[in-house]
């Protein structure tokens, strides 16, 4: 059976994200498509809209055959470990393909870049060290770099999926069977477009037509089930866990706070004086934020300080990974069957007692999205794989 | 001046407050009646009903002319270092007599029985090493101990204000010039008394009014100021709390929970496995509750969670202690006046900044209270003592 990979967050799942996994299917000519979905929280440090058993099964009901949750140490991280995880899950799955959206406009090609910067990585370290700490952020500092190595070619990488989708490229041709790679460029909606397109529109724009109770606005950009889940089931954004982030944040210590992944350059005594005065996420993170400290890099800190992540469960999950399986269809599950024999890492299809330890940040990490709301069910322990057929 | 101390919470204050400072003053013939009163969080481990500034208020308005908080550190602990932390700010301010009320119905010599302690800690503190681990509860070992030394009179250690007096009294006996001692007799309310009387009523019956939103029924029990501020002021109770207390159990490791001030025996796993299940505080503590981990140990432990409370600071508190003025009568400054210059520790009117370290653990307590309410005035910074005339 031949299978293609995408990498996928649906926060939430809409009618791009179906387009998406239909081109998947029809660009490789894949007989199934596998999603590797981040679970409870987000690339961008956000907790996601609705929980990781309804969007997966919406996913499964809108042309994916497999989804896998992309574990908490991956999923919540910039775009390289972020795709380093999603990657490496696929290719224990022994997948042959990958298809990623992006908002690049030129022609580049994904496959030979990954090569060049699997080849050529101490040169480009080098040069990176050359322009380090000379005040431009990261994409710039980026942009910067490659345009020594290509200098024929326009590297933007303020675009997000773009940047994603360089970071597969080069996750990907590190490994002894890279996937295909197959780029589909975004049609209509951009990614932080808020407007409303006539079949597409952007996430962000659907979040917030959500949570200003507007969802008849988005309805024709959505599956008419997504439009129910969302409309039914509980729906959370950073505010709902603002209360005890603030609360968490106060009630530390500095030194407390210092433990905390990520925490650097004392942004610990910043976050104290943001919280203090803040009466909302919206408020802290603006009060907080800085050149160097972005929106997303600091509401990513927020989220590692919420469910109190050390740098040890990090390297932890990264030294043992497993394939969380979220749901299948007939055709994914029969695919799954298929390779389970010669897959190098666990496969765990229901999470019992014994896993606690090893899936410790994942398990509590779904237990404080849980708080969120009262209507959030169980998400760890007696959840099985969702099934449709 | 001579001055009568008092060792009070006024959660809330009520008529029975107001004859306690009357008869202090009749009783010892003072010129001032002094009470040291507990901050935001009290000895039984809950959050004040109403915020220790309009308490204070309350008092000057009601017969007392100084209002000196009871720091955290003392405040939130068992009868003898409540006690201990009372009687040793009355002893800085070379305050003459101290009233407290009793619910023994004996006719106990509280001076004699803490001189008695006093001279025979030896003897006490072997008969109950002897008797320790039987079993039995620390009241119960406790009445078992004194029996041994005092044959003839029925020791009562189950009634919590006639500990307190004895705490007092063993204290007071360490110091080269005790206080005189008044005890004064409960009339109509017991602690626990649940029941509203004609003009006396128990705390406790108090609050369950206000929370059931009856307080009507208990109007006349209460001054008229007192009555306005229950209905206009913000009010809490650990409910309020509770989201916070639940995200710290779940978020935390058993290790960090382990850190946490009298953190024993293994009590985190229940206490995490309670969390999980609880949708109450109540329910939280009726899940944990054992026989050695009685309710009011649980909540005090609760307490410490919230506060995020370690041993250090308690010890850093007790070896650093300070007299932090909430308010004073024209009397009662007065009085100040012609003390200070004999105090042994510092005199605090205002907290400023550079208090931040020595004031830790009150200012950290007093921001998480604020958080049980919007409507919560800072409690720390830039706040002045109350001027009553």
């Amino acid at each position: 059976m031949r299978s293609c990979g995408i990498i996928v967050e649906y926060n939430p799942f809409h009618n791009g994200h179906q387009y998406h996994a239909e081109m998947a299917r029809k660009l490789s000519g894949a007989d199934i498509v596998i999603a590797v979905m981040s679970g409870n929280f987000l690339q961008r440090g956000e907790p996601a809209i609705i929980d990781k058993w309804t969007r997966a099964k919406e996913a499964l009901n809108h042309g994916v055959d497999l989804v896998i949750e992309l574990p908490f140490a991956y999923a919540v991280q910039s775009a390289d470990y972020f795709a380093s995880g999603g990657v490496k899950l696929l290719q224990d799955l022994q997948c042959d393909d990958l298809c990623f959206g992006t908002d690049n406009q030129s022609e580049l090609d994904y496959e030979l870049f990954g090569n060049f910067v699997h080849n050529h990585q101490k040169e480009i370290d080098q040069a990176y060290q050359e322009i380090k700490n000379n005040g431009m952020s990261y994409p710039q500092q980026m942009t910067e770099v490659f345009r020594k190595f290509y200098p024929n070619d326009a590297f933007d990488f303020s675009s997000p999926n773009h940047i994603l989708g360089l970071s597969y490229a080069k996750e990907n041709a590190t490994y002894e069977k890279p996937m295909t790679l197959y780029p589909l460029k975004r049609e209509a909606a951009g990614y932080h477009d808020t407007k409303i397109y006539q079949h597409f529109a952007s996430a962000t724009a659907i979040r917030n037509a959500v949570f200003s109770e507007e969802l008849d606005q988005v309805k024709r950009v959505l599956p008419t089930q997504v439009a129910i889940d969302l409309s039914s089931s509980p729906t959370v954004s950073w505010e709902e866990y603002w209360p005890l982030l603030k609360y968490k944040v106060l009630s530390s210590s500095l030194v407390e706070l210092r433990e905390i992944y990520q925490m650097k350059e004392g942004i610990e005594y910043r976050l104290q004086e943001a919280a203090k005065i803040a009466d909302s996420f919206h408020q802290f993170i603006e009060q907080a934020k800085t050149k160097r400290y972005t929106w997303t890099r600091l509401q990513r800190l927020a989220t590692y300080i919420l469910v109190n992540v050390k740098q040890c469960e990090i390297e932890s999950v990264r030294q043992n990974n497993y394939i969380h399986v979220l749901g299948f269809t007939e055709q994914g599950q029969r695919f799954l069957k298929e390779k389970k024999k010669n897959l190098s890492l666990p496969l765990i299809t229901k999470i019992s007692k014994n896993l606690s330890t090893q899936l410790a940040l994942d398990i509590r990490s779904n237990q404080l999205y849980q708080l969120g709301s009262d209507r959030i069910l169980e998400q760890s322990f007696g959840r099985f794989p969702i099934r449709v057929s």
